[in-house]
């Protein structure tokens, strides 16, 4: 099947089969395949939550719109960003490259300051705006990287974030959920959208060419 | 080549060779892995602009930190999201999928509803907010799709997206720009980035397990 097959066989999985456990090999490359993914500045302004534990499954559920999958995936995915950037972060990712690079360049000192000088001053919440989008690269890939080993995945934001942030005790780590993922295997028999055709804008709705 | 390989091969292309077009296959692979990716309702709430135009890409540079990537790629895409959600985009989204499936049932139409009460009605900020990060999905989805195609590119948040929505006339269009991708090919020998290491955070402190 090419990339595009993949995603077209991929969709929003409504029912998902408790029964089936994603391998953890495939998981592995799920998880790396957003590890690797961009971000703004290289910072990675976010974690990825894997959750098994069936207890806490249940509570996510119940402020989640009650959405089963949350419960019948093999693994719940919760992308958890960064409630605002702080030197400490900025730093951190900076002395990382230098430490892995082995090298101290005139022009990365200077955007290390640009970045110290301009993200930790912003308002928070524009902050956490910028580092959830990252998170949302993180989601784009996740989707890609599940299709490409034929694992099913619904993305949610259907849930109450504050509710989510409470259970996972984020606040205290300096987080903040952004959106979820359960990963999984279609319950085919018991899942309305899965015969239901795809619909996506046409080309021509979505695609502009400026030539 | 695995994903995950093609994942490590890509980086943020500093120099593109502007001799190398990227063929008009692989341009409509990666567009259509970004057509085919989720959204949240599945509203695809953005469109995607491609730009080939030489003098519209010399004004972007312009208000882009000079960045010579912009006038070197082979095909510029510029991710432009909704600037609010409005009654008519949702009803038209929903009225292709009742049309494509030729089906209208009762939870639709709940869904719909709800959807038209709640989404119009809010602070057009906060609605774009969430049309943007659905354009970052893309972005997450366009990466890897571009990787798969062994094309290479450069997710770009640095550049005046007031500018950028004069020069691309994206307001009468009720767009506002989100973020750039140039596709195309490196120039190893002039990049400096190329022979560097990859810098990603260990697993153990970007993945986080609740068992």
């Amino acid at each position: 099947m090419s990339l595009i097959e993949k995603l077209q066989w991929r969709y929003a999985t409504k029912k998902m089969d408790l029964s089936k456990a994603v391998p953890q090999e495939k998981l592995d490359q799920i998880l790396e395949a957003i590890r690797l993914t961009a971000s703004s500045s290289g910072l990675q302004p976010y974690e990825v939550l894997v959750i098994t534990n069936p207890e806490i499954r249940t509570k996510i559920r119940a402020i989640a719109n009650d959405q089963s999958q949350i419960t019948d995936c093999s693994h719940l995915l919760v992308f958890a960003a960064w409630d605002t950037y702080t030197a400490d972060r900025i730093n951190q990712a900076f002395d990382m490259t230098e430490e892995i690079r082995n090298l101290k360049t005139e022009s990365g000192t200077a955007y290390r300051q640009m970045l110290l000088k301009n993200y930790p001053a912003r308002d928070p919440e524009v902050n956490f705006t910028h580092t959830a989008k990252q998170a949302y690269i993180g989601l784009g890939t996740a989707l890609i990287a599940a299709a490409y080993e034929a694992v099913d995945s619904t993305p949610m934001e259907g849930f109450d974030p504050k509710a989510l942030d409470e259970i996972l005790d984020l606040k205290s780590q300096g987080l903040r959920s952004v959106v979820m993922l359960p990963l999984g295997y279609r319950k085919a028999d018991e899942d309305w959208l899965v015969n239901l055709k795809k619909v996506r804008r046409a080309k021509d709705h979505f695609i502009r060419w400026i030539k």
